[in-house]
């Protein structure tokens, strides 16, 4: 049975990690990322990687999960930002 | 003396905090926030809070330490998305 706290960690890594989708969908739409900080995703991606080790390290499965799909969605947002600028 | 996972947590953390710094700074200057995504920033803003408590029902320094200052830097990114639309 998994207990109260891992509860919390994973409902606080769904959301922080869904939280990506509107950002994703809205610059793949309009196609436009002018007021998106290009700085902010690459060293966000960059401690997301880290935060994967963290919970790799602390055998943490909301931290594994929650850092696995926010750095395809922020890898997403780079690629669009790269592509519309 | 910290140990070596914790140090991980610590920059991962530095880095996930540390990058909204740009995003603020972005749209605090060009005073343009039009292509931020409001949903993005209000959900991702409540998974901080809950990482701020699992991070205490853990205690992990990282996770708290992380959360409390992103947590910050994202509701002034939402302040300033609401004032320049």
């Amino acid at each position: 049975m998994i207990d109260k706290i891992e509860i919390i960690g994973l409902a606080a890594a769904v959301l922080t990690t869904t939280s990506f989708v509107p950002q994703v969908y809205k610059a793949w739409n309009q196609k436009a990322t002018k007021d998106i900080s290009l700085t902010m995703y690459l060293s966000f991606f960059m401690g997301v990687v880290l935060w994967f080790i963290y919970g790799i390290q602390i055998e943490s499965l909301s931290i594994i999960l929650a850092n696995s799909v926010t750095g395809l969605l922020v890898f997403i947002v780079i690629i669009l930002k790269l592509k519309y600028k």
